[in-house]
């Protein structure tokens, strides 16, 4: 039986809906100030990580909670990926991981993101008109989205034995590089875009148009 | 001598103060909606590029256009910098490259700023409370910014020999991965940061709290 996915609300700009992203069946980390956006709404976490710099707020009740050190080599969202990677799940999903002033966060959760992909897990990002997915070696479908972009990137040197058909820009065992962006606003022309590549870490970028 | 710097403004969110940005023996290239970016700041670009997909008001007349198909591998901004690398700049400034919806091309000015350090250029980018200088091996100093953190990233797959001193978190022969976030959030504690790496392609970011 596959095991429940990981959810994890750091400390970016909310991602809108976010209640609506969460199954019943996942585990939830809430990292410093994505506690308090769990709380508005009315997610119950399952594990709480942080140093908690930049949330103040009050904890829930009866949830487990990792307090780090605020001089760590980790940022919080690193830390719940390592959790993530260490319990064994397969599959993360990372929100309220982008935007505000902080690029920095914004790079550092990219380079997470290639993390728990390099361990062996699916990782999807939610954020606000944008969705990522990264992962080493993999086959699979994504349903086309009105409206989008659909962008390829290399998150490791080099991505090789791409397969990217029903899309306007096709590739047959091709090659992208994290120093040349080569795969970016593809566009869908059947109802879903079958992607695949044979090694390397590959992210794949959703943008809303 | 040194040769002068090419400045690429293009398309994401326009960077505030543009115009103080630039200095006068600049070589300025604006690319799509980076052109009425230009104009609103009474810049005049030395160069034009652009499929002029998402730019629809007039061209300044007497600038050379380089008109790019639509349907092309390149960004805008990668044929930009591609161009800065073939005429030989060393230094390349990169504006108005974030925000906006799509984070598709976030991901690909990242990489595209890998791709000129590649070539040996040192490219900085100014954005809205952020700063980052992109490069292959090299001693740098970084001015401490009041009320901003100083964070390292491996653009790369590996930096090694980094030597990093006048901050909280020093390096001595330290290594960063693209996989790995591990040089987010250092702080100034000398009036200057001085960072040099041995190999590699190394993204400093500076960034507002």
């Amino acid at each position: 039986m596959a095991k429940n996915r990981c959810v994890i609300i750091t400390g970016g700009d909310p991602t809108a809906g976010l209640s609506g992203l969460i199954r019943g069946d996942d585990f939830v980390i809430a990292c410093d100030r994505g506690v308090g956006y769990a709380a508005k709404e009315n997610v119950t976490p399952d594990l709480i990580i942080g140093d908690f710099d930049s949330y103040v707020g009050p904890l829930p009740e009866n949830v487990p909670v990792t307090r780090l050190p605020s001089e760590k080599d980790d940022t919080d969202t690193m830390a719940a990926m390592r959790y993530a990677e260490e319990r064994g799940f397969s599959e993360v999903l990372l929100t309220c991981a982008l935007g505000g002033k902080r690029f920095d966060h914004t790079v550092a959760n990219l380079q997470t993101m290639a993390h728990g992909a390099s361990a062996g897990l699916t990782v999807t990002l939610e954020g606000d008109g944008v969705r990522m997915i990264c992962s080493g070696p993999a086959t699979r479908e994504i349903k086309k989205e009105e409206g989008a972009y659909l962008s390829l990137f290399a998150m490791s040197g080099e991505v090789s034995g791409v397969d990217l058909t029903g899309v306007k820009y096709p590739l047959s065992g091709g090659k992208l590089m994290s120093s040349f962006p080569l795969g970016v606003s593809n566009e869908w022309t059947e109802g879903a875009a079958r992607i695949s590549h044979k090694s390397g870490i590959l992210l794949i970028v959703i943008s809303e148009k």
